[in-house]
């Protein structure tokens, strides 16, 4: 199995095969949060990039999720913290969700073969679903508005750890290399290796640094979030 | 001073800001090569980005270096390595140049307000330079293809560690500090750390493995390159 990762959407082109399964990673905290939803019994997500089109389905009836610059925008249910996603709010539920970088990521792979959510909540999850059917897997980091960043990059190599675990892994590019000795450097401490990050910072100053600590904590759902490319869902493969 | 790093030239939009100093880097071999030539007395390096260009040229009589895929162009007098500029050959001349990465990143940052060209044989003279007469600075890596490498970036990390070591620098984003963070990790055995990269793979692949260790040695040269705009051309300062 080939392991690669594109550090930022904008390089996502570069880094793109044929028959890629593709991982959309945004740790803090939109793909932590879209886990934490699905695992908490919504049915399905519906991920869009624009605010204007998230309106339009709150007035049609549905439960929204919108963040925009790490905030709550005011006319949605539920911001883009995990803790937002109860079972009792959710469960039965499709849930619309936009953010300012994840679903922008899910857009840019949006054609890939097999399009899948990755966090740490669901890493182990997620490892032995690609064991089981990928045959090249690129990471795509959904960054900071195409900007490289610290968390998503460290997932990478979080998660090559996982598969080499499980089997032979080929590392697919420098880009993948980095990721994998970034982890090395921060598995023993993730909260303190991110302590001087951008994007830590901007939880710190947005009140949200409680959910850092569940965005860097491995295996706590077990599912693998698919992208159904037809209907343009996200569903849980159980 | 702010340092910041665009690991890649499909990135740089995201990180330049108006009135940067920026570096343009291609360690395996492009800046490496021009540092070169330019300490060996040629007077001015044209920088172009496409071959047919190149061809012209060299057809008006110029002395033309030109390489695609790590491999010298039939028509040219140089391909990329550092030692193909010989006094000799270079002193008093012009040199069209023309390289798979190291080019484009140049066109990529040739409106920055300063560009200078960087890599490990002038990274004193360099890091003296910018402190100077920088107030931001921008590492622009060449990469690969738009693909990040290693070397570009471990580059990034060791001109901050100079610069650091001459006064207060802040990090830019979470690419100044993987580049940081890389160089910290590289720094004992460069050659050793790269073993595994992409483009040393290439470079032995076409029999330039001996390129690579004069590639990483430090301050073997006292010049600063920089793009004139007006012109196009790259010269010493002195």
């Amino acid at each position: 199995m080939i392991v690669d990762i594109a550090p930022s959407p904008a390089l996502y082109p570069y880094y793109r095969q044929d028959n890629d399964t593709v991982i959309v990673v945004d740790i803090f905290r939109a793909s932590t949060t879209m886990c934490r939803m699905l695992h908490n019994g919504a049915t399905a997500i519906i991920p869009v990039a624009e605010i204007e089109e998230a309106k339009r389905f709150k007035s049609d009836g549905y439960l929204v999720g919108a963040e925009r610059h790490t905030r709550k925008c005011d006319f949605a249910d539920f911001g883009n913290s995990p803790f937002d996603y109860t079972p009792e709010r959710v469960a039965g539920r499709e849930v619309v969700f936009t953010t300012t970088n994840g679903t922008m990521a899910i857009r840019e792979g949006a054609n890939a073969q097999e399009l899948l959510i990755g966090s740490f909540s669901n890493i182990g999850a997620l490892s032995r679903y690609c064991i089981e059917h990928a045959e090249r897997i690129v990471v795509l980091c959904a960054g900071w508005n195409n900007r490289i960043n610290l968390e998503d990059t460290i997932f990478g190599g979080a998660l090559l750890e996982r598969l080499s675990a499980c089997g032979k892994v080929t590392i697919g590019s420098d880009a993948a290399r980095v990721a994998q000795l970034l982890w090395l450097e921060a598995k023993a401490d993730p909260m303190g290796f991110l302590m001087e990050s951008e994007h830590y910072g901007r939880l710190i100053a947005n009140g949200a640094e409680g959910d850092a600590t569940y965005c860097l904590s491995s295996d706590t759902v077990e599912i693998v979030p698919i992208y159904n490319r037809m209907d343009k869902k996200i569903r849980v493969s159980r």
